[in-house]
């Protein structure tokens, strides 16, 4: 029962022949003409529009067996996606509408080089010329690997473990990416001066909460000096980690890494993988995460002692994300969001670090 | 940055002139010919291949203005799953590889009555002439509505409570359902047939667990008569419930839909959605779950009282089942499943129930 039946049990390279093609170039002709394009997605989140012929045009600087069928994607929010499929591969084309062609290469770069140093990610692909950073209607754009899996659900133990040998591996192999660069653009400065923006926007009575917290993790951005620096991912949540069969295939939207405190990325990636509903940590996952992290890029005692407070501030800097998405909502305008999650999730998290690090689980 | 740019800001309806309808024909034939189909996927678990004109053919008796793309899915494990858009629809097509013309009208039937009772799942769509089951190479097959979403991840309060009022909502508007009937095909007598086939599987010192757990799981099936039933879901695992903006947005996968014990299928919910991975409830979770599950059908003080042997027996039925899969991939054949999740998953479950049932977050 479960052998493929019909027609088409390989895939097949497209010859066409002279009379065929022009057929095939009438017809895309015909499609454009009466924006019919097949393959086009009227999701709200493509906002880079490609036509059956543009995308055709594009592909065939690839030598992937040609175009088979492409998809808008609604999952992506700041770039355009598309999956694409030929006949020999199956990928993700990015279209970006918020990075600029002075930072995309970054993202590209990062992502070759990782998947050559088997890290599972995303590997951007060549064209037959070599190269791998595209323009499309005078965006920037790249082709990636199409990463088989789906997100884990519910998150076990063995999943903390691998994400945090995952993560570890991503801040030993970067220590030698030294040409490699990209400003951490959400660092103190920005929500320090987003925080009167936002403070009506938070609880009543945990807006000292918010000044407080601020002013403690002043103390902790200045001591990251002396912290292990790195290339960090800053957004590895349980929903950019690809699973297949048990086993992580990919890491994926590296579209906030950049310059920073290895220990910081690490916090982010625990607050979201590891803390019950509750805010507070189960030990089990996090020791799993912590374990596998190590495997790769020990914490230093420097760093198990800065803990709590790299714990605390990665709550908040996710609680202030939300707020200023909040506040951006309330502003309006085109690029308001139309849906924010609710920061009081960060909130939690951060009331539970600072009533009780637990920083047994960090340092084994 | 976020509007949406370039030409085909809107979908238009084909309106094809006959000339170009033609070439279109033509076109379609070449492609079919030589069996390069647009938009067929490559996927192994798309089992019946559909060419673009026989999706053309397919798609033709909707009135949905017209074909734009479609896609096959890796998801479904068991039937053939495409994503087919439509200029005025998103839709899934399923073609059923396992269930034959006399099971599928039951999950089109159920589908159709719950989206009618405002639950949220996925609508059947019917064809111009009003039918909801149809025929793709001698296979039955149904469309449905694509429900806009994602899995949640991490598991929150909030969604637990949404997931138990949807269970909640299922068994009791189901009640009504009366000429709606399937047997269920996997209670005891399907675990107990395969304790001898499995037990070489399972560790060395659970064997025992595994043989008194059927004794137990008797002694409950044979109780099952006096308490309430109706038609259970069987599978509402995380991964079947789709998240649109933390709403959730539709439960998929009725294909273990079937007659049986509404408790159960609250227990199968709960162990899934609820357990920390050492098996024991997390409180806040369960409360929310079954919070929202009494808003719509109260547990009986009955149900309440067989809590614990309802809850060992949900944990033994999904232990049971990776078993068995282990024990078939064993025995090889075509129809060997090639990955099998962890059965010590749910031997975690079983043994944390049989220590402490937990009966606090159930009874309220």
């Amino acid at each position: 029962m479960h052998e493929r039946h019909g027609i088409g049990k390989k895939t097949h390279r497209l010859k066409p022949k002279v009379q065929a093609f022009k057929l095939l170039k009438v017809f895309l002709l015909y499609l454009s003409m009466h924006n019919t394009a097949l393959g086009r997605d009227a999701a709200m989140s493509v906002y880079t529009d490609l036509s059956l012929q543009e995308m055709q045009d594009f592909s065939e600087q690839f030598d992937f067996g040609g175009l088979k069928s492409f998809q808008g994607v609604e999952a992506g929010v700041e770039n355009t996606t598309y999956f694409v499929s030929f006949n020999q591969a199956e990928t993700v084309l990015q279209i970006f509408e918020e990075q600029g062609f002075d930072e995309v290469p970054f993202f590209i770069e990062l992502n070759r080089r990782l998947s050559k140093d088997q890290v599972p990610v995303a590997t951007p692909f060549a064209n037959k010329f070599g190269d791998r950073l595209f323009t499309i209607k005078g965006k920037p754009a790249a082709l990636f690997e199409r990463v088989r899996g789906s997100t884990v659900c519910p998150i076990s133990a063995d999943a903390c473990r691998q994400i945090g040998e995952a993560l570890g591996k991503i801040h030993a192999v970067t220590q030698t990416y030294q040409d490699l660069r990209r400003e951490n653009h959400r660092w103190s400065n920005w929500w320090e001066s987003n925080v009167d923006r936002v403070i009506d926007l938070t609880p009543k009575d945990h807006r000292t909460t918010l000044k407080d917290q601020v002013d403690r993790s002043r103390e902790f951005v200045e001591s990251t000096a002396s912290l292990p620096q790195g290339i960090i991912h800053g957004d590895l949540f349980c929903d950019n980690a690809l699973f297949h069969n048990g086993q992580l295939a990919g890491i994926i939207d590296f579209y906030n890494a950049c310059d920073g405190c290895l220990l910081f990325d690490l916090a982010i990636t625990i607050n979201d993988w590891c803390s019950l509903p509750t805010g507070r940590l189960f030990a089990e996952t996090t020791a799993a995460l912590v374990d596998g992290y190590n495997r790769f890029r020990p914490l230093t005692t420097e760093e198990i002692a800065r803990w709590p407070l790299a714990s605390e501030t990665a709550a908040l800097r996710f609680w202030m994300l939300r707020l200023v998405a909040l506040a951006r909502r309330r502003e309006g305008g085109p690029q308001a969001p139309p849906h924010v999650k609710d920061p009081n999730d960060f909130l939690n998290i951060l009331i539970a670090r600072r009533a009780d690090p637990q920083c047994d689980l960090i340092s084994g």
